[in-house]
């Protein structure tokens, strides 16, 4: 009647979006301040002024060229400016023709491993993961393939990945620093994985691809390093987006960058293109690529994140509850006080608290907490965490 | 290496594009008003004045709700203004329900293919057609059939249609005002082909889905009459786009609308929700969601295109040239001077004529001349137009 898997995934959305969806509505019930939503990582901290003002200036461009189309890799002084970007930053020497700018993330991800793999291939993430790679990977028709973080550190397990990697592998997914957990993979560890990776390549006689999904790069804490992966592994493809660095998740905005070091670059262009093309992109809205290249450089506001986890580790190592020191990105990685996250989450929701069961992330007995929320949210949601602990405790 | 579907599909751009990147470095060559680029259906109309003035006054909002994510299907509001927008303008009752926002018409497409086709199922386009339509049907895995539309008036072929209809078939794509011949179906014609879908879905026992893809739906000339298509056939996903009709291509900011009048919308909503997740789309561009829900009924500006229609097709019939009159969009369906329509194509390029050739609408021995240019540029052209047309006569 319809397509099976399309109904499915249509029907069963994902549990983030289910307890925003929920929240909501909830909200819209008994008040916006007497729900404490946790649920979804859209950034509390407005787009920095330069976003406004480079929306204003540009409006002021006559319309057709303005909002016209641009070829489907983007505006070619966009890419233009973010590789000059890159080169400066990172110390690589990053070129236009490397950069194909996209609608956010989730359009860098379908599209990148849409363009590596091969149906039937085999493509690892390390768990917990972000529940939509697997979507993604499912499109392409492979099979996501789980390979647990190191514990407690949540680092990338190298003997795990070791044993993962196989004759079908055409990819890891990385995501550092990291949604769920808040890890940011040291260069020692990013190291140990490139080496493994070179070696296997040579084993197996294949490419394998790194697709560095980074989002968070910007959000970190405490001045940790965030090595630029494709200057670590050639065969590196950076998923970015400017959703969370300039707080603009719904304009749909990033680039896929595929490294200047891969010795296979070209082709790896063209398949990016060829799966844009497939998966019905145009490209990407334009007066945002053109607003973004006006804010290339823009700093992140860390400072209100950075307070917000201050303010809800401290509360619930207070309270007794167990989780994980986030050195970056939005999101604490909280032990659910049974074994059954769902059911955790479950009872958090009586208390008007929103937590994502680990369950979506491929792991159980953990919850997610996005704290990039007012910190009046946080604050008054510590009561609630306390009469849940209390009810745990009996 | 990497995926060879992907990579032909982005190492042999489709000629539309193809020929547009060439014009645009053409342009750089020799200067723009020396090029005659009728290569793409990009608007000359610049976008309404009320564009810029809702874009402005959005902006004045706080960017942190102003730029966060929506739902995947839209802002709600959005959604409901459009669904009355809808209701008020072609007498059926839309439910904001079966309003879902995508990033332009090339969504719209991807995603509906996906959701109402399983792979192995056959979707029928009519010939001439937008070369896209093939890889996005690809994508879903599905067999692309083509339907020569009726000759000499480019109407629906409800005979061929009839005989191309088959046990597999799960979808046929329609598209007036027609992309690349301006035909404008009839009610007539439109309510040939709904007995036909329906006698035909009670013959095979299986649902036909009518894709109906309408983003030159304002562009008409005349006061042709536009039948919405939903009234005629219950069945029915329009893609509807912005692009034209405000002339925002880049933007890319559209909707897929499920008719009120389908009995199975819920489930058809629900996969078209999980195509969208599965194709990697968040939701639409949030700014342009509520810039097109304030233009919602914002005339578009008919005008400059009908005056080119007349400059162009007065100058080239005068040549000698046949074409179609169109009676809607913004294509010149023009008879090459040989058989081969990419030779002739290439030979006009020499005259800096940038034509279309039709080989890529699946049809030889035509070219399409997108006149959405300046009447400049079509004034200028006709000189070029009869230089080609004296060297073929000889």
């Amino acid at each position: 009647m319809v397509n099976e898997r399309m109904y499915g995934l249509g029907n069963e959305p994902s549990a983030i979006r289910e307890l925003f969806a929920y929240g909501m509505a909830r909200k819209a019930e008994i008040g916006e301040e007497n729900v404490f939503d946790f649920s979804i990582g859209n950034p509390s901290v407005p787009a920095p002024a330069a976003v406004k003002r480079a929306a204003l200036e540009l409006l002021e461009q006559p319309a057709v060229s303005l909002h016209g189309y641009s070829p489907a890799s983007g505006v070619p002084e966009v890419r233009a400016t973010i590789a000059e970007s890159i080169s400066r930053r990172f110390g690589i020497a990053a070129s236009a023709a490397n950069i194909y700018l996209t609608s956010g993330a989730a359009a860098c991800l379908a599209i990148s491993i849409s363009a590596v793999t091969e149906p039937g291939d085999e493509v690892i993430v390390i768990s917990p993961y972000f529940p939509e790679y697997k979507v993604w990977i499912e499109t392409a028709r492979c099979t996501c393939v789980e390979v647990p973080a190191h514990v407690p550190d949540f680092q990338l397990d190298i003997d795990a990945l070791a044993a993962a990697i196989g004759p079908k592998t055409s990819a890891i997914i990385i995501n550092s620093p990291n949604n769920p957990v808040g890890a940011v993979y040291s260069r020692e560890n990013l190291e140990a994985l490139a080496a493994l990776l070179t070696a296997k390549e040579a084993e197996l006689g294949r490419e394998l691809y790194l697709i560095s999904d980074e989002p968070y790069r910007e959000i970190v804490y405490d001045g940790i390093e965030v090595p630029y992966v494709p200057c670590v592994y050639p065969r590196t493809l950076v998923c970015y987006s400017y959703s969370k660095s300039l707080s603009l998740p719904g304009e749909r905005i990033g680039y896929v960058y595929v490294s200047d070091l891969m010795d296979n670059a070209v082709q790896v262009n063209a398949a990016v293109a060829g799966a844009g093309r497939a998966l019905g992109y145009i490209c990407a809205p334009v007066l945002f690529q053109r607003v973004i290249a006006a804010c290339v450089d823009e700093p992140s506001d860390v400072a209100a994140y950075a307070a917000n986890r201050k303010l809800l580790s401290e509360g619930l190592a207070e309270l007794g509850y167990e989780f994980v020191e986030p050195q970056g990105a939005f999101y604490l990685w909280v032990r659910a006080l049974e074994d059954d996250a769902q059911a955790f989450s479950n009872r958090a929701k009586v208390h008007e608290l929103l937590l994502v069961p680990s369950d979506s992330f491929g792991v159980p007995s953990w919850v997610r907490i996005s704290y990039c929320v007012s910190p009046e949210v946080i604050k008054r949601s510590l009561p609630a965490f306390k009469a849940l602990m209390e009810e745990y405790r009996g």
